[in-house]
């Protein structure tokens, strides 16, 4: 479920921060069935690009390359070198995939 | 009570969180009446299937396998592989059935 | 004060909580006058059916067939086996009677 | 300044918590004036007639018998064996008199 | 600047708080002029009658007899033996003047 | 920049408190030009005068004679024998110029 | 990415206080196109030039003449010999690039 993300970021996020690289919305169901928008408002996957380290005495525990599932409006919108990114506190991450 | 769930998922919770699959709403009573739906607000039962790792010196009380007791509204509905899953907190269940 | 509460609920609150079986509220006065209903609204006992395993280092206080007094809006409505609980933190017992 | 109060109340409060018995609202001002409802928004008196065990590390600072001033909107009125009574944290509690 | 005040009270405050006896509010700058009300909403001096106990591992720092500045608006009235006095916690003491 | 601040002001500050003499607001800019009021809001300078004796385990970092700059609504305006200052916490200084 | 700003400022942020130089807002995208106004909401990129002392057990993480990221809304503005500056916390910088 996971796609290699290629791309490696030039950023060194602060703290307990991580940047991903959201996946595309998946625009099919399973059986093929094309979603409407309206039932896209579920939790988002992506690739974890970059990370930070950590609070102190709390290490990180999602690493570069983990595929991840955080919440619809978690994070702030950054774009480095023209590609967007989001970057959020790892407690926004709800699972490693 | 507690109805065996075979799906295993592949998913890892972060820190204190779990994945609920949620045992479908019973529709009778004990007597055997139909319970109208404005009166099934009451909490929801399902079954623990994945375990984070827990928060730092707090190790998790839930196990997968578990039939837990959670509030109508915690966590967050998730999909995985077509089933819906719902990811929250373990301050989010009440109990262990 | 404390009705014993024959029933015995297979039910293990997480942490600090603990399940209540709310007492039948008294209709009448000391003296045998009807209480009319806009005068109930002060705490109510119940019966400690169920105890959780504390919180770390914050052991329980209250045990199984406690008569305890709690909040009228404490906790959250449960039905095991056809019958009505109240699910509570400990925080929301006033008082052990 | 503090009467005493006969009545012993057989009720543990929880942790930090504290039964007191309010004084009678004095109706006069010591030269004899009446006060007018509007004026005795003021804090209250009563005596202590139960105590928590303290919460973990805090052992409580007033005792049964303690004539205690309180904020007028302090705790939850109680009624035990037809007399009524406040439940209330020592935080409420401002001074010993 | 700090008027002895000679008045004793029978009260202890607890924990954190202190009684404090205000000051008349001076009706004239240094230089004679009267102010009007509505430029009186600066902070209040007053002298400190009754101290608490501190909290626990913290002792308090203003002593019985300090003459301190005081938010306009802290603490709560109460009248003892007659007289009229505040009673607030110590972070609302800006200064000892 | 920092003016010195002949005053010594009788007054102890308490616990993470000082005492801030602002400077007057400059009326013109470094090119002589005169700033509308409008766009005065910026965070002003101003001289410590009087620190307190720090929370438990935080010494203070400003000192007496520290050319400061705050936020323009930090404090409360006090006055001490006519001249007009601001007593706020530390933590409502920006930094040390 | 990072530009060199040569300016030093004689400014000692207090605490976890770090003081940055914000990049002019770049007009165009990589592709050369003109971005309009509404579309320049994201995080903006500075020069730290100042760095406090950080705040007890917690040192800073950044450093002056690091490139950062920070939320577009963050920190106050503060004008120092002419020139407009950002002090901030570091809790506000999202990134170092």
């Amino acid at each position: 479920m996971a796609k290699k993300v290629s791309t490696s970021v030039n950023i060194t996020p602060l703290h307990d921060r991580v940047v991903v690289k959201a996946d595309a919305a998946e625009q099919k169901t399973a059986g093929g069935i094309i979603i409407p928008d309206t039932a896209k408002e579920k939790p988002q996957r992506g690739t974890v690009v970059a990370v930070g380290g950590g609070k102190k005495d709390e290490p990180m525990t999602v690493k570069t390359g983990d595929s991840v599932l955080y919440g619809k409006y978690a994070g702030t919108e950054i774009s480095i070198e023209g590609a967007d990114y989001l970057i959020m506190r790892e407690s926004d991450i709800l699972a490693i995939l």
